[in-house]
């Protein structure tokens, strides 16, 4: 049986939500896996007395009564906030508790979290978070990092492929992903200093790396894995999560026209819904914190019992793979010196 | 009267839609401008022969037998083929025998040359593209830097705010534009080393900084202009501009499986062309050169004539706004000294 850490305080509609994604997950998996809800106790057993048929020694709450606000700056709140869920659920990973920590609070606060409390895996010099972007033609391609570090070194690129690699191949089931590094142009010589540094480290390691692809490749899905610097990975994101809110803001405008507009609107609207499913981040749940001694997901703030849900189902896939362990084996392999 | 050479060679659709859009647009603006279609003369004259009722004494055909093609290495393409429709089309500007250069040829090559041919405007580190992207209520952000230089340093950001600025005032007519670093986060304390440090010099200018905004600002409209470095705002664009494809290949397999999804989907589309029509390139034709001794534009090189009548209008917009004057009177104020 596996054991999750979630933490339910912090984030958009906290209990509420992730207390109501954890019981439907306990219900559907017929005692697979155990959910400590991390929090303050008294509002969690409100909130669990609202909630009907479910596999009671599947859910235990643990108190921590301190909370890490959103706006909370990251590396002091994980310090002084020792009682935070935040710290107590990531402790649990530690102290062998729990075997994954699921998180839709203070993402930055999330990342230094797992870094300070569980430590780098030996090799790591930084842990990067991963993102998926759904492709034209199905599927997703993975981007690293998309924010856990702003600025990059060339050598922590060619880590983040590693890692990435293994991700792809371990939860995606790719045989063999493709890796490339995000650039102005697909030729050898177009990149920024870093880029073109990054390309010969990763030239000389054994994953499957193709070279540089675009900002269009993206979503055209050239590749399985797409590197780059936190600072780029998390403008991209942040802008591709934009598209879709501002398509509907223009739709809504065209609604006002007139009743015909209002009636083309609304089928316009299903059509996206349907056509555009995997762009609903409820669907893929949260981003894997990679590179740290444990199983880390973080969520959106704003996450819905359904998104909450699909992060324990993606945590436990990542305890099942043995994530944690491959990638300490991978950089075991890495022979070059690793400067930080 | 305003003269505009206009590269006619090496574009996807070379020379046709060229000479079809210069056509368009001197029929229209009644003797208001001249075009110089540069390139093969063979090739434009069995192009002209084509077109009907134009005024003849607006459209000259300046020879150049090169062409500096979309795969040739830049820099090395405007030394060595000094008699290409880009050199000849920039020289002409150099020579004041024309007031602006259009090009939809090779984006490289035309940047290369605009700065080689025609110098930087004193105190302009370097030369900078700027895109406009859609707002979701209407109007524009504009972004520079979108790939005229991949690295970046801080006072160049400075700069490119500067010019930025300069040409959302004169331009799009905004009174004291905003102008934001794009970043990881809004707090001041939230960015890359490059982002921080720019943002202390952009602080001490007389420009209207308001600090950092998000990869989804841009699309929000947040403020009127946003800067970055070249490398991340060729990402973001290329990103960009892979959207609406990628929403048509996906509304496309959902009016496949039945007549009844062919209709919706059919719908969808219509609204979407209604509702997204900024989004459209050829509506705002190509993007500025700025920081050189002269108006250059470049487009897409598969612009439709439609694309290339509205670079040659943005041409002589910014020739009438007298945009390198201002640019340079600007940086005349600028104190600090500036180090390349």
């Amino acid at each position: 049986m596996i054991t999750i850490a979630l933490d339910t305080m912090g984030a958009d509609f906290s209990p509420h939500n992730e207390v109501a994604g954890a019981i439907e997950v306990v219900k559907e998996s017929k005692g697979r896996f155990k959910v400590l809800l991390v929090g303050k106790k008294e509002s969690l057993n409100a909130e669990i007395k609202y909630q009907q048929d479910f596999p009671t020694e599947s859910i235990e709450v643990v108190d921590a009564q301190e909370v890490i606000e959103m706006g909370d700056e990251p590396v002091h709140a994980i310090r002084e906030k020792r009682n935070s869920s935040i710290v107590v659920g990531l402790q649990a990973v530690k102290q062998k508790q729990a075997d994954a920590f699921v998180s839709a609070g203070n993402t930055g606060a999330v990342m230094s979290g797992g870094t300070l409390e569980l430590g780098r895996i030996f090799g790591v010099s930084r842990p990067m978070i991963g993102s998926q972007f759904p492709r034209s033609a199905g599927g997703f391609t993975l981007v690293f990092d998309v924010g856990a570090t702003v600025d990059a070194k060339p050598h922590w690129l060619k880590e983040y492929g590693i890692m990435g690699s293994i991700y792809a191949k371990n939860i995606f089931g790719i045989t063999n992903p493709t890796v490339a590094l995000l650039s102005v142009g697909e030729e050898k010589s177009k990149g920024n200093e870093l880029v073109l540094e990054a390309a010969k480290l990763l030239e000389a390691t054994d994953i499957n790396f193709i070279g540089n692809v675009e900002g269009r490749d993206i979503l055209n899905g050239k590749c399985d894995v797409i590197l780059c610097d936190g600072y780029t990975g998390n403008v991209i994101l942040k802008f591709a999560e934009s598209v879709l809110p501002s398509l509907r803001t223009r739709i809504k405008k065209y609604s006002e026209k007139s009743f015909v507009h209002k009636i083309k609107a609304g089928i316009t609207a299903s059509v996206l819904r349907s056509s555009l499913k995997d762009f609903d981040y409820q669907e893929y749940g949260g981003v894997p914190l990679l590179g740290v001694n444990g199983v880390v997901i973080i969520g959106h703030g704003s996450s819905t019992p359904r998104a909450i849900r699909t992060m324990l189902l993606r945590a436990e896939e990542m305890v099942k793979k043995d994530m944690v362990a491959t990638i300490a084996k991978a950089f075991e392999k890495v022979q070059e010196k690793i400067i930080n």
